[in-house]
């Protein structure tokens, strides 16, 4: 197969795929599961079936760390032997029984054990939004933003697998900036990310530079920076979010490799003033993945749309922050994870948090049933969903938690 | 053994110390050492010489994540061990050998695969020098200092251990706080700190009490968290330190038991405005552990202590800081470090930086070889030092780095 593309679009399977589903033989995310009595294992997604690649000696594994590196040439080879054209797989059911299990057979498990987790802030008007409501309506933007994708340490021991309800946390709240009490977070938020897993570990010293960073990404998911508004209002000064997002970050479970999403690049906005030469990137950086954020409170029948955006807008690509990330001789491991922080557009219907689309609590969402939104309820369910969209379809799957009560 | 305890200053060991050793008999601290032809190990180290844990059965693994739930009775089964008093390891000739290494014939190694690196920032006299330099002379803590430990995430897959080199980083530097060009970093500096490592790991929601929170502190190092302050300046705002941390955090290898220095416990400054019930912790919350650090610039013939400090003056104890941590009801994990933050005294010699040191450069250090230091020079050597001492001596050993050329 020396000519074999994954991603050509008039690839089919010979495994069943929903036309609409995320998941088509173009796409191939990546993950682990585990299954009673067969242990924790590497696998890959095709329409609502997962393909053992331990079965198939394609992989081992309880993470994808130990893959990372070779998951361009799996994926080729998982592609072929999914492919309609192919009688390998297609006509061996005894391998096949062994080897293809449903989805709700299995339970997925963290993709990657996770070194470093990264959390960028690569939105033009969400750091205008931000920087409108806390600082300067006239100046929203802070003068070193359009210079560096501007980025933070989070924590990595909390980043959780998207369907995992979300506990209300604690924390110091303050409402005179001065003094403070310690109660349930009263401005629970999601944030709307997309984030990526590093395929390879680099010396201290090294940097990735920008025309390679993208050959450093295994792939993308969707990402939820749940952020607690008021314990960060209250803590963040002068050393930045702390207990505020440490709680909780949701992704989710399949990784889509960078590979899959090649057919939808796009330019990205301009970048003036122009960016400092190890940040100039040539050609389209940038990814068109049409992103939504549904929000179903409590007592509501269905969940209503209340965010439509797109990550093709970041001012900042993924491949930037990799070569900012790197350029001071930080050394990364595969398996660092990078957000790209909260994804808002231009229009209100656009923003990626309740923060800007109900401005700090100014405009509430209404409800058909009644409920009214300024920020997270108990037992509300957030739900963020994300694909790419042309001659075929590379979905996300749904990244979809519930707020516990404190 | 059943009153044993491994603090007593009357026990000698039949190992022989120097008596200005740091790791007398009441120290032991806990590490993990290389040796040719005997792969990675544990090891408890006593003067000069290193009792492999391997070769007595009494713990394995390549880091100390697995023996920290441990530490407590593996330390006193080891004092008894080496304790003059006893002829069990004494008198067996054979076992010595075996279990036995000079210090000299190891390299050491990480001692935890650390999981989340947090630095706090708990010296007041720290924060108020900074915020007299940056903010405002005559108001200079920020309102929430006093409330909680301002704390933030740094980068745990760049911890290295204390004897390897700093290689000055690059990174974007702004003179008027709205362009930057790119260079290496003009304005390198150390930071004295003291880390402590986590013992345990906890479920998602669950919060370590105050008064418990010292049970979950495995031990003590010196850390030196390294610090470009002109790429800080131009990147920090408004979510924090990132690239300028990010290259390298230096520890000491031996990490002290907390148990060991119970004898240096101190009252601790007193909290005013009184703390928040779930930071409120009884009795002595300090450790009086002496610090300094020694600066040789190259071409000096010899390093000359420019600062004297002491742990006992941080406002925030390492228990606050673990309940604090743990508030929001995130977990954490064995093998996760958190940094005290600079630590620095009232006094202008007591300061654990150069920024405060020289005052960002306004006061240069003067050596008698000539050499004028405001921050750090290529081929300058920075030595911190650390050590509790009464009855017996508990030191750290040196942390001791060079600085190389970009």
């Amino acid at each position: 197969m020396p000519d074999y593309d994954p991603n050509a679009s008039e690839h089919q399977s010979w495994v069943p795929v929903d036309p609409e589903s995320d998941f088509p033989i173009q796409n191939l995310p990546f993950g682990i599961f585990e299954k009673p009595g067969r242990g924790v294992r590497p696998g890959v997604r095709i329409g609502d079936t997962v393909l053992d690649l331990a079965e198939l000696k394609l992989a081992e594994g309880n993470t994808l760390n130990g893959l990372a590196s070779c998951a361009r040439e799996i994926r080729r080879r998982v592609s072929w032997l999914l492919n309609a054209a192919n009688s390998e797989l297609r006509d061996d059911a005894a391998l096949q029984s062994r080897s293809l299990l449903p989805i709700a057979a299995v339970e997925t498990r963290l993709p990657f054990g996770i070194g470093d987790y990264i959390d960028f802030y690569s939105s033009l008007e969400h750091a205008t939004n931000v920087g409108k409501m806390f600082r300067d309506p006239a100046n929203p933007l802070l003068p070193n933003w359009r210079h560096l994708p501007v980025g933070y340490h989070g924590k990595a021991g909390t980043v959780i697998l998207g369907d995992r309800d979300i506990r209300r946390p604690h924390g110091q709240l303050s409402k005179d900036n001065q003094t403070s009490v310690v109660g349930p977070s009263r401005r629970l938020d999601f944030e709307l990310e997309v984030g990526f897993f590093l395929n390879r570990s680099t010396a201290l010293g090294e940097s990735i530079p920008v025309a390679s960073a993208e050959e450093a990404i295994f792939g993308l998911v969707l990402l939820n920076d749940w952020s607690a508004r008021d314990i960060q209002r209250w803590e963040y000064q002068p050393l930045g979010p702390f207990l505020s997002k440490s709680f909780a970050t949701s992704i989710t479970p399949w990784v889509i490799p960078l590979d899959a999403l090649a057919p939808f690049r796009v330019a990205g906005p301009a970048q003036d003033p122009p960016v400092l030469p190890y940040l100039q990137q040539q050609g389209a950086r940038n990814l068109n993945i049409e992103l939504e954020v549904w929000l179903q409170p409590l007592g509501e029948t269905a969940p209503m749309c209340i965010c439509r955006t797109n990550f093709s807008g970041m001012y900042w690509s993924v491949a930037q922050q990799v070569a900012h990330l790197t350029s001071n001789g930080a050394s990364v491991r595969t398996g660092d994870l990078c957000g790209s922080g909260t994804i808002s557009g231009s229009e209100p219907d656009s923003f990626g948090s309740l923060l800007e689309l109900t401005w700090n609590g100014a405009r509430p969402i209404h409800y058909p049933g009644g409920a009214e939104r300024t920020f997270l309820e108990d037992g509300d369910r957030v739900i963020i969903k994300g694909a790419c969209v042309g001659a075929h379809r590379i979905g996300f799957g749904d990244l979809s938690a519930r707020v516990l009560p404190a």
